[in-house]
């Protein structure tokens, strides 16, 4: 596929992911994490407005002058811009209007392409394609964080299910060593799985499966929130302080547990992956069992070697830069380095993943309070 | 008009006020105080579904059992209540799908009243038609806010326009002396209203005329916003840290001041009556002018020879019951005497007031930090 | 008693409820509206070293310049101060540099009205003992409230007990009529205690009795904290987010109730006067009882046939100004007319209340929520 | 020196810490973080009496019940506890009493110690003791923020002073390999420095000295403190949320800079070693320089060849588990473990570390923003 197919596939995939909403579902904001997708969908359009036909196409007009301060995330470079926890009240532009930039930019974009391109540009285009898929990821978080706190829990349809692991269970044992990590490809790539680097490590016996909402139940019934010496500090504040009993979107009725998932409120399946837990829970979860979580390289190291893919693992590593890491210059420099403290990493991927976004290179990485995430469990032996 | 057609007129009336809006602009509620239009539309019809359908019409399906628990609001009489703050994250049902619910609940009630009607039955649905009239105005104070608060400011029509008070300035002159103060007639009022009674009143002086823009843009130039003497303790530390130094909807934009109306962000005109202004800066206002706030019963009296009903008018009355209040029995006695407390008296009208909540013994009540509503200042002397 | 005498007899009388705290005691702030002892002390010598010592005493030279601002309160006009909720972080100066700088002021201020002084000096005086007497009862608050939360209960002694009241119980009538309210003696009153004027009260009957911890004990075993219906909704909340259950000062250890008073942890008495109880639960009670409280118009024409001041009794009033009321020029103006706002007028005395506050027109005022103070409540008939 | 030496001669040096303090000074507890020292001086105490004499001699009789519950800081473990921020309301028991259980415990110690002891008796007595040193550099933090944050700045003495480091500066070049880092002697160390374990480093340079006063006042007049691209994202709304322009404890008064320490605000050294910043600020300074923080690693490696001791240095390591980190069982396993996420590691010691202290592999912990503790800067080349 060529740079205009890969453009144009991504724009309609991430209008795809919101077909099945309804207008209203575009615009709320229920906690300050989950944006309205009526902003994913602009924001990823301002993007490619900003950082590539501002820049490189001298006679394109931007659709309206307001939207560089209302769409902007969080680039301190491009001037002032909404306040994240205001998005959820910015009812204009209308879901519509919104439509109608993305179809102006996209068609500026291929335009642009069309008279031909330098490998800058092309590689300006290919960071947009992949700063859209990682908010396509994010809109199927948000989505469901929407919907799935509705009172009426309304159904969305089949998207973004998970399935049983049926493989037979393992230990996957690795020897001690020095070990090389960090992105080797020819391939996009984020700056943060750079510069290739040596790491040495311990032997170590990890998961070929990861946990599942039946094991997940066991520690729950054994007590496993009430009891103190599972858990970090700040963890079991965490869970005192907002009442946390179970795996968000759970909800224990008529005496059996059931779970949200796009297609409605149905009774929980205890063979799937866990799902939608914090680091806290993970930890605790990890401790109960006498285990641990993988280090990110650890994970690396023998993700060539697992199945994964359905939901982003939490590992025991914080999130921090590779040895000699240096940020871009300007605007695109603000994109990973600033988050490089007191959050943590996940590898892996999940269901709702782009395709082109699985590497076993790729450095996920959330505060490790995160439950509206697609994030699950594998274990390490001590 | 019959009490029919006062019904239907008041339900027509209520979606005018919502035709200019686009289907985003129903759901939002910028801060906890705004509800959603779509929650307005729905709560007025619960209203009439669980008071009067349910109770009166043995044969009435309600039209989605859920909507109880979604559209009530402090009835707590009625069951659970989805949270006050929590109104703005409800994207479904849809406002097409409130918009069926309000012609179900329509139609329903028109059929009741067709078969005929006991007085107490008609006593209830005049107690809906009035408590929607009062949710017609807070749409009117909610849909500004929610359109004057997004950073394009934009226009909706030439609704709820002020006029300039054109008559000439008079102080009328009033005896000190006992008055009957409270609802005298026969038709509805609210329970706040009674019972009659006597109050003395010393002489006073009380202007015909509302204070302008103009008037308060010289308190504003002579610092009245910095001038700790002029405040109540509280109203001090309310401008201090919320930063106010202007009414509401106010902007200074290249060299002037500007005010968001219904129609946009237009130049302020010097003459028309100041709107949009707290208690706090009410009284300060006053203090600067060296006057002060009328008390209700001085301006229930005064209205008799006053033009009102442009804005509603900032006492210096705390809400209180009149001695003798009773609180009706039921859900519906929730209604006014639990908001007695910490709460200042409005007289008058407004702009948005609906036709018959016009009577000059109507006990409007708010916050005295409440400037989302359509509040001015009436001095009288010392 | 002349000024001198009446000035060091109130001096004397602070230093004298002080007397059984350790020095921790005077240092701790454990809530904003508790002030540490140390700072009553300072603060209330600050006063007559600011307004009459600096005014009047041309060689008085200040006995050191920071304490101007460290134990300003309020006084905007006297330049700044610290804040509130930072008074219990000041270890310095020391309790003992404080009782210096006491000793250095009540001698300055002796060695001025030796040589004479003017109406006008005199007069200031009376204020600067007014003054501190209110603060007199503030200390009695506090202390109470700092050794109250002490996980170990201590033990000060047997001040400010209460009595049983053993009188009869009979209801008082009075008759409906233009009544006349505000202070009328030749003594020193508050600026909020006048104009006198007139007020028009309907008839009512009160009792001659306070109500008492037995009878509130049964309006709680009948679940008067989880009737919504009794409340205020301000009432409502403030006990569900607070999880109030009981009385402040009451625990129930071993099976019964225990309440702190200043002698440590003693079984309920339940003869005695309710008391520490906030103005919500005082209306509560009143309406479970199918009762009212009074209004202070009420209570000051009632009060003359009344046994009363052990506590502070709400009324129903909002604190408002009287008709007429003037602020006076100056710092001294800002005494309490920037209280008048969202507060409840409670009128009677205390225990704790200094000899010359007991009038029946004083104007007592705190937040409706406010518990750590002397209070009561009196029903009225409705 | 025995361990009966060892023993008192820390609880010695831990009340001649507290010698110059006021009673006052004794209670406060400003913020959470802070305690007051009369906390830390009852809490070693009882971290013996639990630990030691309650386990080891069964004819000890607790000094007071209530201690357990008053001065256990985070033990779940001993049951329930008073919550942290509470700490700064307890006025009983006194200092003076505080100190009678001091000495009480400390002779019990002895006399059970001179009965003769197992090793692991010996092992508690150890932990106990390093506890207490903990807490005494605990002392100097919390003692130096009660004194330099009241308005009046008082003056203690010399105790903790800086010096100003006047060797020649040097990059100390180390290439990379395979390091062992983790504690390798016979004496104490905590959990959290094993095991040992084998690191990849890669190749750095390393400053000889820690960065001054005057370099830090560089980055101020640059702009530092307005330019975001030096921030964290989260450092960045630290400094904006907390208006931070400079250390802790730097005021500019008449014109220059100055600097709280225990002696009073003096004139700002612009040669000493700056201090009392934030791990934020940290990273803003070295990006500034276009270097970066050492991580702990590195920094062990290092520290064989480095002068250092004077203050903590910021590393840029996360504060996790070495690789086959395990609890302790017991309370005492409560100890480390549970605090390894969302902290940072800085290593060396400062001028408020006691003697046995100082290891290269000693590792420290504080959030990102801690300002209050004695840390520096030391810069590597990227």
């Amino acid at each position: 596929m060529n740079i205009e197919q890969q453009f144009l596939k991504t724009r309609q995939q991430t209008e795809s992911i919101c077909s099945p909403l309804e207008t209203e579902d575009y615009v709320v904001q229920p906690i300050t994490d989950v944006s309205p997708p009526k902003w994913h969908l602009a924001h990823t359009t301002w993007f490619f407005e900003q950082f590539v036909l501002v820049k490189y196409d001298r006679n394109y007009k931007v659709f309206h002058p307001d939207f560089a301060y209302l769409f902007n995330s969080y680039y301190n470079h491009m001037g002032e811009r909404t306040l994240r926890q205001n998005r959820g009240i910015m009812t204009r532009p209308t879901v519509a209007q919104v439509y109608e930039y993305r179809t102006y930019v996209t068609e500026a974009i291929i335009t642009l392409l069309e008279r031909g391109y330098t490998a800058e540009l092309k590689g300006l285009v290919e960071i947009g394609i992949n700063h859209e898929q990682q908010h396509q990821e994010l809109l199927a978080y948000d989505i469901k964080y929407i919907l799935g706190t509705q009172p009426t829990f309304p159904r969305l349809g089949e998207q973004f299910k998970l399935k049983e692991e049926t493989h037979q269970h393992q230990w996957l044992h690795f020897s001690e060593g020095l070990y090389e990590v960090g992105y080797q490809g020819n391939s996009f790539c984020f700056d943060n799985e750079l510069p290739v680097h040596k790491v040495y490590l311990g032997e170590f016996e990890i998961s070929n499966k990861m946990v599942t909402n039946a094991e997940y139940l066991e520690f729950m019934e054994d007590g496993g929130y009430a009891n103190f010496k599972l858990w970090h500090d700040e963890g079991w504040q965490f869970v005192q302080n907002n009442n946390i009993k179970h795996p968000l979107y759970w909800h224990f009725r008529d005496g059996e547990w059931r779970h949200y998932h796009f297609n409605g409120l149905e009774k929980l399946n205890p063979n799937l992956p866990l799902s939608h837990i914090s680091m806290y829970e993970a930890y605790a979860f990890a401790t109960w069992k006498g285990m641990r979580l993988p280090t990110e390289f650890e994970w690396e190291i023998a993700a060539q070697q697992l199945p994964w893919g359905q939901l982003w693992e939490w590992t025991g590593s914080a999130y921090l830069p590779y040895p000699g890491f240096t940020h871009v210059e300007g605007a695109l420099g603000e994109y990973n380095g600033k988050f490089m403290l007191n959050q943590m990493v996940l590898r892996g991927a999940s269901v709702a993943t782009p395709k082109g976004h699985q590497r076993n290179t790729y450095r996920n990485f959330f505060y490790a309070s995160s439950r509206y995430i697609f994030s699950g469990i594998r274990l390490v032996k001590k």
